[in-house]
């Protein structure tokens, strides 16, 4: 017998039984056609989708088991929305309907072990507010993994997600997330490991849980490790192209100083820059690295400085410029984070599909030389910007009608399909948007070890059904 | 019906089966009986296990394949064996026979891509040899995962492994592991994923493999990524107290100075050396910190050590010492690793039990103060090392006979207990020796979700039987 989802009746039921279930807190329960909508649909992106049945806030683990519970009694859905700011569809509503989880009402900080170098939180806790409070409280601490401003710790685990400090830390994936309390599509609390910063206590399962989407339970408390705030500085500098930006960036990798992060820019997003003004002075309009640098005190940063200079001039690099303090250090950096809002200023009233394919260091010139190529013949503008010390760039595609989001869904394809011809992937997970490439990017065998972990620990496929992998024989029938 | 493993005879029939899949191989099956016994067991540690019944030593993923159908189609358990030099049973032979994997043959490095900073290699590949092989080719590149110096890739990646290097590069856990192929017990073989530094595309399925010490699949190659390899400094300091030590090593780690790693010898530990006599010099017999610096060249390295040694300073910290040259540094980092053996010459005669917990690094000074009572009030000597920057330390408990054994394995008892009361773990994996403790560590619901998941890939449990998790319901009768 195959599983299948409730009928509209059974929602009806089981929104009833929610409503029962939170009865006293008014502000759990909604069905507000306007949040169901909001909380189904993204303006980031362009992927298919429908809107929520039923949002729930909950405020605890607890009431999250409540829900989970609920949902399947009736065969209904579940879909934890977190952040909202993932690019692929990954908490858009399912055909059938079903039941988002709003975590924004769990975002506490619970502890703060500064002695430990660790935090623990709930999952609707964002990033950049967890830094913040760290610098109020003057705990020389922060975590490291800075992907949109208001990403929230549950999504930025189940996203797997970096950032532009991904060059220095890594990503989601290594051990940032030291545990999590989950619960399973059983109903079942778990907390998948202990607070030490090391355990090779059996398989992996908080790994099991980091990219995964919300698709095998939903995080309700996060212990992440921290990492000492260091000193930084700021430099800018220019190549004639890119390979020569890339080959300078491996120098200086191997040179032994600290680079917190080092981001390309490329001719057009230069360009971006220059018509959008907000920076200081007009740029050249050529492909140009951001580093900024880490170290222990002004010293050590400015020789680094001066170690990095060498090396840039040496690929030809040009127009080298060391941040003189921390003022115009933050107004470089600020460069790197308007590169989106220039690049879509550069057509009035167009939307921007950022898409991020990642490959090995050495075959990135050749991606980014063939996916302009591929650009320039399409007519869409499109600057691009990346994470060139790990190999991955973005671009922002500016779409202003629907030809155009046409044109654009078949370069995204093209891109993704040329990054796994060159051994590597994309990023910004799996969600809707990129489940048609995972056969492809990882082959059927892992792909299928992926359904059966999906199967075996969500049998009734009701942990936000239709993300990351297709689990064909779970899919329902369409309700009445 | 329970699944259980062949009749003695259907292992005969095996093991026929397997001398025609390997013919004109000749070096491929072993049934001598010294070497199922030198698989089966280990002189480093003190579990309970079998004999193999039969060794194959494999020269490709095609060959693990074969042997994979054959242990399926006569129900055989089989155990994969890399360096041999984990300390947890983890290749000890099932009760009732089994086949040993032995990976020595696949130790190839089969490509090295410097400019992406990674290399492809096969499981028996040594991680000392591979540093090896890079310096000769002049590469200036490493892999920083130094476990057991004989320790091999597939084995460190199966144990989630770490090292003196896990306070500046992670463990095991993290992503020095790119991608593996793996042999599932189905005997479909996957990648698990592609070469690219970042992934997110989908569930993390190479994570599962790590730390699952061959239960889930057996790894037949792997990418692992490597790191600049850069100029190092070494220093020495000792405390009055290892509260003390800690307090200096928090302070060291904020103040941006790079640490590659930071060793405690207790001053147990230090008399041991000083008798040893290996070292130039006497040492003060209190705990004791080893610092490895690293830097972008000289002098920012002697700049490291200022930074740091005012800080030690500050705590307490004396005789403070810079190593004033790459000889002297070589010097004092062997006494690091000579600390085991020097610590057995204690007792002439005597055998070490090692073993390793890991708490969060502010519990460190009580764990370690509660464990050296334990030790006095015992009688055992066992000096103390550990890696402190990540609040991991292990003691070699000195044994010369049977009754000094059933201490040893109370005091083990005691100080995993002692570990996990502070929310800590344990180190070295699981094996036979740790899996006791998993479910006081990890909650039984984590426990069940590792057995759901070794039921769902491996429903046979032919993989390293008895190992990590218990799955009770696929325990076999014993064999006739």
């Amino acid at each position: 017998m195959k599983p299948r989802y409730g009928s509209q009746e059974d929602y009806a039921q089981a929104i009833n039984e929610l409503k029962k279930a939170f009865a006293g807190d008014e502000d759990a329960v909604s069905t507000n056609s306007d949040d169901l909508y909001s909380h189904g649909f993204s303006v980031n992106d362009y992927h298919p989708g429908a809107s929520h049945t039923v949002i729930i806030y909950p405020t605890s683990t607890e009431d999250v088991v409540k829900v989970v519970k609920i949902s399947t009694k009736y065969r209904m859905p579940i879909i934890a929305y977190s952040g909202g700011t993932s690019l692929e569809g990954q908490f858009r509503g399912y055909q059938s309907g079903g039941i988002c989880l709003d975590m924004s009402r769990m975002n506490n900080i619970i502890e703060i072990h500064e002695a430990d170098s660790d935090l623990v939180c709930q999952p609707g806790a964002c990033w950049s507010d967890i830094n913040d409070a760290l610098r109020e409280k003057k705990i020389p601490l922060f975590f490291p993994l800075d992907p949109a401003p208001t990403a929230t710790i549950g999504g930025m685990l189940s996203t797997g997600c970096s950032g532009t400090n991904a060059v220095r830390y890594g990503t989601g994936k290594a051990e940032w997330f030291l545990n999590a309390t989950v619960v399973l599509p059983s109903g079942e609390v778990i907390k998948t490991r202990r607070r030490a910063r090391k355990s090779s206590a059996g398989f992996d399962t908080t790994k099991l849980f980091i990219g995964a989407e919300g698709t095998l339970g939903i995080v309700t408390e996060v212990t992440i490790r921290l990492t000492p705030l260091l000193p930084t500085a700021v430099a800018i500098v220019h190549f004639s192209d890119v390979r020569k930006a890339t080959e300078a960036v491996r120098e200086v990798t191997l040179s032994g100083v600290t680079i917190q992060c080092v981001e390309l820019l490329d001719d057009l997003c230069m360009h971006a820059l220059n018509q959008y003004g907000q920076s200081a002075e007009k740029w050249p309009e050529k492909d140009t690295l951001l580093f900024k640098f880490q170290g222990h005190n002004k010293a050590s940063l400015a020789e680094s400085g001066r170690v990095v200079e060498k090396i840039v001039a040496r690929h030809g690099g040009f127009g080298f410029k060391f941040a003189k303090d921390d003022q115009e250090a933050e107004d470089l950096w600020e460069t790197r984070k308007n590169a989106l809002y220039a690049g879509l200023a550069l057509i009035s009233g167009s939307r921007a599909w950022s898409t991020d394919v990642c490959v090995p260091v050495s075959k990135l010139p050749e991606l980014v030389y063939e996916t302009k190529k591929d650009l320039a013949s399409s007519g869409l503008v499109a600057p691009m910007a990346g994470h060139v010390g790990d190999g991955n760039f973005h671009a922002a595609l500016l779409i202003s009608n629907e030809k155009e989001l046409e044109i654009a869904r078949d370069i995204v394809s093209r891109m993704v399909h040329r990054a796994i011809a060159l051994d590597g992937t994309w990023e910004h997970g799996v969600g809707i948007g990129k489940k048609d490439y995972l056969v492809e990017e990882l082959g059927s065998g892992t792909v299928e070890l992926m359904k059966l972990l999906k199967r075996t620990i969500d049998p009734l496929n009701l942990f936000n059904p239709g993300k990351v992998c297709i689990v064909l024989d779970l899919e329902p029938r369409r309700p009445r």
